[in-house]
């Protein structure tokens, strides 16, 4: 097997020390350093911290189980209560201290970075719409007790899950998310 | 009238600067020239950057229109939707480029500040609680269509609206926000 390269050395380290500390918390250097690479090498392999922080979220979603919403040997609503169970044991891993790198990173850097914003824009668009499929089979099956329009729907479950992963960094327990998926539940019939 | 205390006008200056920018985007030194005043006057009125950030979330607070929830001239789902139409008027002053700071600072701010985790958690902790109240007397008037326990509902459109204020941020539009109200309205009867 090839060993990893050194730009995967440095988005796998850019990967960890954001989702804990945020991207203005942590310097180039300490993204090197936990890499074991020198400093100078950072720009060898990146334009900016903005463009590292772009590769870091490709690396992120490719995380985030999304092809368990398309996963149709599983019933609509039970694949959607799956992908979000997902989720929640992936913050529990880390003790809820991390929450969702796109809403971090959308929180702190929406007026800072354009690039930043336009990727999580574009990374939570494509969550909501493979969720909106999902709901659209699940309400073909009879299995929404809401009547909202599914677009919207899944776009607002987007907006509860982050807010959902935000409180539970902040109370450092799951109570949030629990909550999301009592409501999740009233939802769905 | 007596003139704002040089205390005062940091306060005011770091408002405004770490809701656009966020806490780590800002320096001391940003807040003191936007206040006009030195550099070293900070450390005479604020024993950090943490303890000044407790100050401004406390500024913050008392313009959430809390009062507006408890105010019972008015029917309660129609008080808890005038209270977010309240807040959505706020971030669209900013073109919904600055966010909810509580959620801003809660995504940025939990892994490297346990004060600031803390009091952001103590303020969504008694606006949900403020939400509940309103919610009970909105079932007792048949007004819900949820059957969802008030503090889980509470608790969840806290999540929801703070998940739907960092999408508008990063969309630059009402979109998210005009989900919340859409998906708030089923709930209601």
């Amino acid at each position: 097997m090839p060993r990893p390269s050194m730009r995967e050395h440095l988005i796998e380290a850019a990967h960890d020390r954001f989702h804990e500390h945020g991207f203005n918390g942590i310097g180039i250097k300490d993204i090197t350093d936990t890499a074991g690479t020198p400093k100078g090498s950072f720009y060898n392999h990146f334009d900016s911290k903005e463009a590292m922080a772009v590769e870091v979220m490709r690396r992120y979603a490719e995380s985030r189980g999304m092809d368990m919403l398309a996963d149709t040997s599983v019933p609509p609503v039970e694949r959607i209560r799956g992908h979000f169970a997902y989720l929640m044991a992936d913050l529990e891993r880390y003790d809820y201290a991390r929450g969702c790198m796109f809403g971090n990173f959308g929180a702190e850097l929406s007026t800072q970075s354009p690039t930043v914003r336009d990727e999580v824009g574009s990374r939570l668009g494509r969550w909501a719409s493979a969720l909106a499929s999902a709901l659209d089979e699940a309400r073909a099956a009879g299995a929404l007790a809401s009547g909202v329009d599914t677009a919207v729907l899944a776009r607002f479950l987007v907006s509860a899950w982050e807010g959902a992963a935000m409180q539970a960094k902040v109370v450092r327990g799951s109570a949030p998310l629990d909550d999301f998926f009592t409501v999740f539940d009233s939802l769905t019939a």
